[in-house]
């Protein structure tokens, strides 16, 4: 299978903390990289990982909070000092084209490329993005301010091929494509062969989501259909229960309540806050609800 | 000794690497901090030398570069998160406080402090900074933008008075401070006593200065008069003597002419261009030109 991963650049909150940089990840499918928000160091996290800058064309913004964001201008910057000269393309709520259209001409002196803003709205569930084997949709959350989380969903892909069938019946290469895109076989003899008995079924398309920040949403598994890897903000634990309805955050119970009702595989957890020094009371609260829960950490990689 | 030391949180140029961060620095003197630079990270780095946060009421900035100011909003904005009261000021060119003004409302909503901004005009050599026991100067640098340098400059003190004679001559010690500050001492039988033979004379006052970026300025010793502790920047070799040249910044043997035209103490090499993996090559070359020469590198302490 292609690689799909979430390689997690910083899953604090607010206040940075010496454990934790701020909110960041990149997701990588089919050879792009793709990163989901850029909180300060995001630069400096993303060559941690060793990933090729140049493969990343697309930074998609939950919400327009510092700790998500204030990471965007030194990555921009140092961009354009390494040369690049591919458009980047920020997907973020309204505010932030013109914050960076005041704040390039006066750091990024010649910028070798193009800097495309893409206005998202936070409030419908919309595809953003979309290429031959991805797309990227919108998921409105709950949050103090516009938010949204993004699905990256793969696409179908075509079937496999039965290399023995194809023996068998002496099918010419040039038939391939029209099997795998569901045209039957006739035989010389004039028999026909279903393509599904050529076949084999493709792998199931996967899907990861992001959601943060936002408050419990009882609904928000509807959105989720199809969601292989749930990442979901777990700010708090039970202790802080009402601090998370105040500031419009989730316990890490309830991230798994709604892992739960999505039906997702995996949930990763993240966006803790600083008043937690050992973030396994999180961890804990979460698999009473769903026991496949994970801590991610800076520089942990999860496959999709 | 008061204490007056620099805190080298980060030693790197324009493009941040793995190995440093960009250019910033703490200067104590008297209890107090002043941070000079603010490069992306800087709030990260200050939590890691533990200073107190509440102890810094000053930011001067060089110029406005990125690598020289990308972390002031994310520092203002984790100060405000932790309820800081007193007065932020930020001494800096002019620009940056148009920018602060769209940034500040949009991303640190019931800042619970004052950001007062100081334009600075880094033509000249002014104070721009005076308490009792420091005052600090700008230094006019030649970078390709408006840039000033910064020296902390400490104020005369009194002298030490001696015990051994204010018992001799059982001076009331209502008259102490009046003798430290140059008065004589009459005997009750009419012997005048010189207050220099009552006292020793206080340490002299010590000097840091911080010049960073600039070309090499064959006169800028004349504007470093009295400076223990010079931090030069020191971009590049003598192998990139043209670039260093072309973009208005220094080679290590610059900063070092610097050094020894100015008769300071000490030299701290910085700003080093991320094309050198070994720095010991910038620290040679100074060192034929000006011995006491030093490579800063995050989280060093030097003493001025």
């Amino acid at each position: 299978m292609e690689p799909f991963k979430v390689y997690i650049l910083g899953c604090g909150s607010a206040l940075p903390t010496t454990r934790h940089f701020p909110s960041m990840q990149i997701v990588e499918c089919r050879g792009k990289l793709f990163m989901v928000d850029c909180g300060e160091g995001a630069q400096l996290q993303l060559r941690h990982t060793k990933l090729s800058f140049g493969k990343l064309g697309h930074i998609f913004i939950s919400h327009l909070h510092g700790d998500h964001c204030f990471g965007l201008i030194g990555l921009i910057s140092t961009f354009g000092l390494l040369g690049r000269t591919a458009a980047l393309h920020i997907h973020a709520p309204a505010g932030l084209k013109g914050l960076l259209d005041k704040m390039i001409p006066m750091f990024c002196r010649d910028l070798g490329y193009e800097v495309i803003f893409h206005e998202v709205d936070t409030k419908r569930h919309l595809t953003v993005y979309e290429d031959r084997s991805l797309q990227v949709e919108t998921i409105p959350l709950d949050h103090r301010v516009p938010t949204c989380g993004y699905l990256f969903r793969e696409k179908e892909t075509l079937p496999h091929i039965r290399r023995d069938m194809i023996d068998f019946y002496q099918i010419p290469v040039s038939q391939i494509n029209n099997i795998k895109s569901g045209m039957d076989w006739t035989t010389p003899d004039g028999q026909t062969v279903s393509w599904e008995k050529l076949t084999t079924p493709a792998e199931p398309p996967r899907a990861y989501a992001y959601c943060s920040d936002t408050a419990f949403m009882p609904t928000l598994h509807e959105l989720l259909d199809g969601v292989n890897t749930l990442y979901h903000e777990s700010t708090y634990a039970d202790d802080n229960l009402l601090m998370a309805q105040k500031y419009h955050h989730s316990t890490a119970r309830q991230a798994a309540t709604v892992a739960r009702n999505a039906k997702v595989d995996k949930l990763l957890l993240g966006h803790y806050s600083s008043r937690y020094t050992d973030e396994g009371v999180l961890l804990n609260e979460a698999r009473e609800v769903f026991a496949n829960t994970f801590l991610t950490q800076e520089m942990d990689i999860f496959e999709v």
